[in-house]
């Protein structure tokens, strides 16, 4: 596939999640993203615990971003019901979060556990999500459910392809379900392009996060690339996705301990550069 | 599946790589494997490097154990010619080294670059395979295709799961090729036990390698688990493999600076109670 004629992507199209830029406040992310150009701002829950969720409603509102998602739903898998039923009310009031700010959908990082057979726990997590997609939909929230690479299936996620993900979609059938294509999480796959085209026909494709994959990452969790920095094919997947009739924002998600520890304001000039070159 | 009705394994039909007792040389690999009652050894280019191949000739068939595996050929991928006729040559020192010390199989790790697409990367590494097969072949030595986990897909292994590895030995179709199974690659994927069972009656489950997988690993190269220190069902992918016909040696392969730090006496003890606990 050539990506050689993809125009560059308006940074209007482009959201910045809160986590990339860890070390700053909600209110220095929006400020910044919008200062930049970013048309976007991806909320992290832990960017709105330390105020009020009012008042992170009002500094969203008040940047005129849009809000594509809030960060993160899920974890469903756990071996007691007592603790299957603790996830189910805090997926309730992440719903409520999502709403009171305005998000468009959450990000469902599905959960797994080392007590839960793969399998087991996909049944799971599609129970949880069956029980939750209603509410969602009244509140006018999406669920966007997220297959974490394969490296994370013993604690992190039980749903580790696109495959796996769709199949769940379908099996619920609603459309404020969909799924969240992460090209970390992804990348290596054959199935890719089959899969984009089949959610993108199913309209389930709810979104496109971008980073890079090192492979020689330090750790497993916070040593994303910035991209550019890593060997995904970002426009060919890109390209995969607008070719499956995915029109959403595309959203800047980068977990690094070596970025989060430079001059914010500096790493920002430079995503908006990498943005520009790779995405 | 069942795993409760499994027989523990015998010690003799297990053997162990070289390279989980890496501050060992062969000789003490080898007479330290003997005396524990292991079958076997599958020995690392590494450990015979320090000395004469005749001499690693003698040293293990002194011994009397048997040697599924000589690790690693492979590396097949590259953009450039003249490196892919590098591994070419290095691919046929390996299998002159595997005739000398008696090895059954050669291990395949495909090799990847962020310089080659993923799928063309798996044309070179069945190109490159179709070239050296017959070669092999006429050594007496087969060769065992192992798909790496989707976390090295960037730099080691374009070949990522059973269903691409086995697709290769189809289109090659050469007795003397087949497919090394590792828990630690391949135990998340949904299509295990169909690729398991496929593979077996296609007389290509070569080997079968056991180690864990921890979630919370400090790197990803080598900070493997005993078997029992993290969530791989090994039991449960060993009754796959034996329920596919598998009767092959069962290959301990520890990749762990955490162990390797270790009195590597009291270690090899603990392997044997974690063969009989986990295997």
């Amino acid at each position: 596939m050539s990506d050689t004629n993809l125009a560059t992507v308006p940074l209007e199209r482009i959201a910045v999640h809160t986590i990339t830029n860890r070390p700053w406040s909600l209110r220095e992310c929006v400020d910044a993203y919008a200062a930049a150009g970013f048309g976007g701002v991806s909320v992290w829950r832990e960017a709105i615990q330390p105020i009020e969720l009012g008042e992170a409603a009002r500094i969203i509102s008040g940047s005129g971003l849009r809000v594509p998602a809030l960060v993160r739903g899920g974890f469903m898998v756990h071996a007691s019901e007592a603790d299957r039923a603790r996830a189910a009310d805090d997926n309730k009031r992440c719903v409520g979060e999502a709403a009171a700010i305005g998000a468009e959908m959450i990000v469902i990082v599905p959960g797994s556990s080392p007590d839960v057979p793969l399998a087991e726990g996909r049944k799971m997590v599609q129970g949880a999500l069956a029980s939750m997609v209603e509410h969602a939909a009244s509140a006018g929230v999406k669920l966007a459910l997220e297959p974490l690479h394969p490296m994370y299936a013993g604690d992190r996620s039980c749903v580790n392809t696109l495959t796996q993900a769709r199949e769940i979609c379908e099996a619920i059938d609603r459309p404020h379900l969909g799924v969240a294509v992460d090209v970390f999480h992804v990348w290596w796959d054959d199935r890719l392009e089959h899969e984009i085209a089949l959610l993108g026909k199913q309209d389930r494709l709810f979104a496109f996060h971008v980073c890079d994959f090192k492979p020689d990452m330090n750790n497993i969790l916070t040593d994303r690339g910035l991209m550019g920095e890593g060997c995904v094919p970002i426009r060919e997947i890109r390209s995969m996705m607008e070719n499956a009739g995915f029109s959403g924002m595309i959203e800047v998600e980068v977990l690094s301990e070596h970025h989060w520890a430079r001059d914010q304001t500096a790493y920002l000039a430079e995503i908006v550069r990498a943005c520009e070159a790779h995405v």
